[in-house]
C-alpha cells in the first residue's frame, strides 16, 4: 500500500511552485527516476512510452521527406571537434573526455558527442565524390552529452535522446530550402501530435548554433509563461565543407563544396508536453502521443458480471482502434481514477453493476473532468471521437493561453514591466545589435527567442537603444 | 562513373579468402564505412535499414510477452560496476573510462556502459519494495562499448548496437522460466525472420557470462564453418540482487531477494546475415528481413513506354505489400543487375520492350539465379508467393549446411583431426572438467559452444582425457 499512496498524494500546486510542481509530476506519473549517476536520469516505461510515440511519428514523417537513417560512433576523437573554429568554442567546454581504453591511456583523447557535425562531416568527406551523391539526408537517432551544471528531468540533463539530421547539399539554395523544410516538419509536429501551439522564427547572431549560418527554432509557451525551444534546425553554408574538404565533382567536372544542414528534436519534448498541458492533478496527454489513452475502471468490480463486462469493454475499444487497458487491480476505484488521472490518460471509462443493469457506462474526459454517460454499445465509437475533439481542444486551449500571454511593448520602461509582471512573450522591435540583446538580457534575464517569419512594425525604434528598427523579435525567460 | 564502378567490381571470392570475401561484401554491398574513430564504424543506410528491420520485429516480439522498454544512463559510476565482484572482473579490463567533465576531472571517473546489469540494479534496488511490483520486464536499445584490440564490422567493434533486457523475479523459478523464454525466442526469431538455423543450448561455466548463474545461448554456423554466438540469456540467481540490495517484501511481510535475469542481442546478427547467407556475388538477404525486398529493372528504358509500365509494376508490387524499388537510373542494365545482386535484394524484375510486348516479364531470385518468366498482371502475385518460398528455401539450405557440418567424434585423435580438416560443428562427450576445457582449446583453438537441450550420449568417456563423461558439447572455432 505505501507504494500506491504516494501517487495519488496531492502534489503540489502550480501556483504555489511550478518547478516543484513539474518535479512531482515527472517522478509520481512514473516519468523517471533519479540514479547515481549525477545529472543523468533513468527514463522509465510510462516515459519512455511516450519518446517512442514520438520517435515513431518523427521517423515517418521525415522518411516522407527521403530521409534515410544512419548510425556515427559515440566517440570524437580531439582533433575532429578542433576542425571547425566556432563548433569547438561552442561545445569543447561542455564535453564528457574519455581518456583511458582498456588498460592503457587512450594517445589522443575523445569526447562523447554532445552533437555530431564533426563525426558526420567526416565521413561525408570521403562518401560524396561527385554530383550523383547528392543530397545526403542522413538522420541518426541516438544519446548525446553535454556536462551540464544545473540539470533537469527532461528540460536539462547531462545525457538526452534526440535525433539528429545531417544534409549535404549541391547548392546554397537547396540546404536553405531543406534548412526550413524540416522547421516547418518540426512545427507542424509539434502542432498536429503533441498539440503545442510554437512560434516559427530565426535565431538571432548570438543566439545561433556554434558554426551555423543561420539557426531556425520553434519556441513554444509553457503554462507559467516561460519559453522552451523545442527544436531547431541549421543552415551551415559551406563553412563545415571547408573546414572539412568536403567536395564535389559538378556535372562540368569542377571541384565544388558542399553546403550542409542539421537539424535536432530531443526528449525535451516531454518536458514541453507536461508544462504546457498538466494541471494540479497531474500530466495531461494529447490523444495522439498517449501511450494508453483509455483506461477501463470498474466498479465494485467483485460483484457477479462486472469484470467481464469490463475486459469486453477494453476488446471493443481496442478493436475501434484505441490504445486500451484494464484497471482490475484490487485498488479502489478512487485510487484508480488518481492514478488514471496522475498518468495523463486522455479518458477513463467507469463501469459498475448499476450502469451494467442500465446497459451504460460514463466516460470522463482528463482534460475538462466532463462526464459523458453513453450506452455500452455506443462507448468505443464516442471514445474514438473524443479522441481527435480533446487533441484539437487541447491544442485549442494551448494557443489561447499562449495568445493571451504575449505582450507588445514599444518602449525600455514597458518592456522591463512586462518582465516582471506578465509571464509570457513580449514582442519588441529590435535595432539588430548584439549590444541590446547583451544589456537586455543582463537588465531582465529575458533573451531573444526568435525573430518571427511573421514580421510585423509594430514601432520605429528599437525598445533598448531607440535607433531605427526593422526586426520584430519574440523575447521571454526561457528554460 | 568511379563510383558505379566500384560496385560491380569483382569481390574477393569466399573459397579464395572468406575474411577478405567478408570485408567486401560489407564495403561494397554499402552497409559500413570505417569512420577516423579506431575500431568504430558508420553504419550506412542500407546496413541501418537492416537493424531497424531487425529492431522493429524484435520488439514487437518482446512486447507481446510482456516486455517495456526503458532507458538507462549510459555511465557507470566505478563504485557501481564494482559492487558485484565476478562482474567486474569480467569487464574492468575492457572498458573505456571518462575521468574529465567539462573543464573539470571528475571526483570519481566513470566508464561507458559494456552492458547494463549494474545501472538497472542500482534502479531496482529502489524501483522494487513489494512483491506487487513483481515481476519487471525491462528492455532498453542502446549502444554499448567494450575496448576490443581486434575489431571486424559487426562482429567486434568497440561500439555496437544492441537490446539488453533486465528483469526481477519473486522467484528462482520464474527467473529461470524468463532466462529460457527469451532464448528461445531469440532463436525462433533467427530461424523464422532471419533464416538462420541455431543450436539452442546452456554454456559451460568457463563460458558463462560475467557474474551470472547460467548462460544459455544459440550458436549458428557460417559458411566457413566457424561458429557465431548470435544471441545469450543469463540466469543471476539472486547474486546481484545480495550485491546491489535488491529486496522486496512478499505477501507474508517478509523481505525477499528478487531473481534476475538479462539477455541481448547486438547488430552482430547482421555479420551472421551476410556469413550464413552471402555468395560470391554479395549479400543475400532473406526476404523477411530486406530493407528492399523487389527491384524493378527496366530494359532499354528510352523507348517509349518503358519507364511507364516499370513504374505502374512498382505500383502494384507495393500494392502487394512489397518492399519494392525501381532503378531509373542511366546505368546500364547489367550495372543494374549487378548492383542488385551485391546488395542482396531478394528478386529482380526485368522489364523490356519486347517483354511488354508480350505482356510478361522476367522475376530473377536472388539466392538460386533462376529465371521465372511471368505475365506482367501475375507477376505481383508471383511476386508475393516467391517471398515465402526463398524465405524457406534460404532457411533449408543453411540448415542442410549446418547439418552437413556436424562431425560426431569420441576420440581426441579425431577431434583434432576434425577441427584442422572438418570445418564446422564438433560434437563430442565432455567430463565437466575445465581443464578440458582449456586443454582442448589450447590444442585445437576450438571452444566449447554449448551442451545443447537436445543431450545424447555419443560416449561413454570426455573426448579429452577418457574419464566418464555425460555432457555432449558443441564444439569448433568461432568468431
Amino acid at each position: 500500500m505505501a507504494k500506491e499512496k504516494k501517487l495519488v498524494e496531492s502534489i503540489t500546486s502550480m501556483e504555489e511552485d511550478f518547478a516543484q510542481w513539474y518535479t512531482d509530476v515527472v517522478k509520481k506519473a512514473e516519468l523517471i527516476d533519479y540514479t547515481s549517476v549525477k545529472g543523468c536520469m533513468a527514463i522509465k516505461p510510462a516515459g519512455y512510452a511516450i519518446w517512442e510515440n514520438i520517435q515513431h511519428e518523427l521517423d515517418r514523417r521525415f522518411k516522407e521527406t527521403g530521409v534515410e537513417n544512419v548510425y556515427m560512433p559515440m566517440f570524437i576523437p580531439e582533433s575532429l571537434l578542433q576542425k571547425e573554429k566556432d563548433h569547438v568554442e561552442g561545445f569543447a567546454p561542455e564535453v564528457a573526455w574519455v581518456t583511458q581504453g582498456g588498460l592503457n591511456p587512450l594517445q589522443e583523447r575523445m569526447c562523447v558527442r554532445p552533437t555530431s557535425e564533426t563525426l558526420f562531416c567526416d565521413f561525408y568527406a570521403n562518401d560524396i565524390q561527385s554530383y550523383r551523391d547528392l543530397p545526403r539526408v542522413y538522420n541518426q537517432w541516438c544519446s548525446v552529452v553535454r556536462w551540464e551544471k544545473e540539470t533537469r528531468p527532461f528540460l536539462r540533463s547531462r545525457e538526452f535522446l534526440w535525433q539528429e539530421g545531417h544534409t549535404a547539399h549541391a547548392t546554397a539554395e537547396e540546404a536553405e530550402e531543406r534548412t526550413l523544410q524540416m522547421l516547418h516538419l518540426y512545427a507542424d509536429f509539434c502542432e498536429d501530435f503533441l498539440a503545442i501551439p510554437v512560434v516559427r522564427g530565426r535565431k538571432t547572431d548570438k543566439e545561433k548554433f556554434a558554426g551555423a549560418e543561420a539557426t531556425y527554432t520553434i519556441e513554444a509557451l509553457m503554462h507559467d509563461g516561460k519559453a522552451l525551444q523545442s527544436g531547431t534546425s541549421h543552415n551551415f553554408g559551406d563553412g563545415f565543407a571547408k573546414a572539412f574538404g568536403i567536395q564535389y565533382t559538378d556535372k562540368e567536372n569542377k571541384l565544388q563544396y558542399v553546403h550542409q544542414t542539421s537539424w535536432g528534436m530531443t526528449t525535451r519534448l516531454i518536458g514541453a508536453i507536461i508544462m504546457v498541458h498538466g494541471d494540479d492533478s497531474g500530466l495531461v496527454l494529447p490523444p495522439k502521443v498517449a501511450p494508453v489513452q483509455v483506461m477501463v475502471i470498474p466498479i465494485q468490480q467483485r460483484k457477479e458480471g462486472v469484470l467481464e463486462k469490463a475486459a469486453e469493454m477494453k476488446e471493443a475499444l481496442a478493436k475501434a482502434g484505441l490504445r486500451v487497458k484494464l484497471d482490475d487491480t484490487d485498488k479502489s476505484p478512487g485510487w484508480k481514477f488518481a492514478e488514471q488521472e496522475m498518468r495523463g490518460i486522455p479518458i477513463r471509462i467507469e463501469l459498475g453493476p448499476k450502469d451494467i443493469e442500465a446497459g451504460k457506462c460514463v466516460i470522463v474526459r482528463r482534460d475538462t473532468r466532463e462526464k459523458i454517460e453513453v450506452s455500452l454499445a455506443e462507448a468505443p465509437a464516442k471514445a474514438a471521437e473524443l479522441m481527435d475533439v480533446i487533441q484539437k481542444d487541447m491544442f485549442e486551449r494551448a494557443r489561447a493561453h499562449r495568445d493571451s500571454h504575449i505582450t507588445d511593448v514599444t518602449s525600455y520602461g514597458a518592456f522591463k514591466d512586462a518582465v516582471e509582471h506578465k509571464p509570457g512573450f513580449i514582442r519588441a522591435m529590435w535595432c539588430g545589435d548584439e549590444a541590446c540583446e547583451l544589456k537586455i538580457k543582463e537588465d531582465t534575464t529575458a533573451t531573444s527567442r526568435c525573430m518571427p517569419f511573421a514580421q510585423e512594425q509594430i514601432s520605429d525604434v528599437c525598445v533598448c537603444c531607440g535607433r531605427p528598427a526593422h526586426k520584430l523579435v519574440y523575447w521571454g525567460k526561457a528554460y
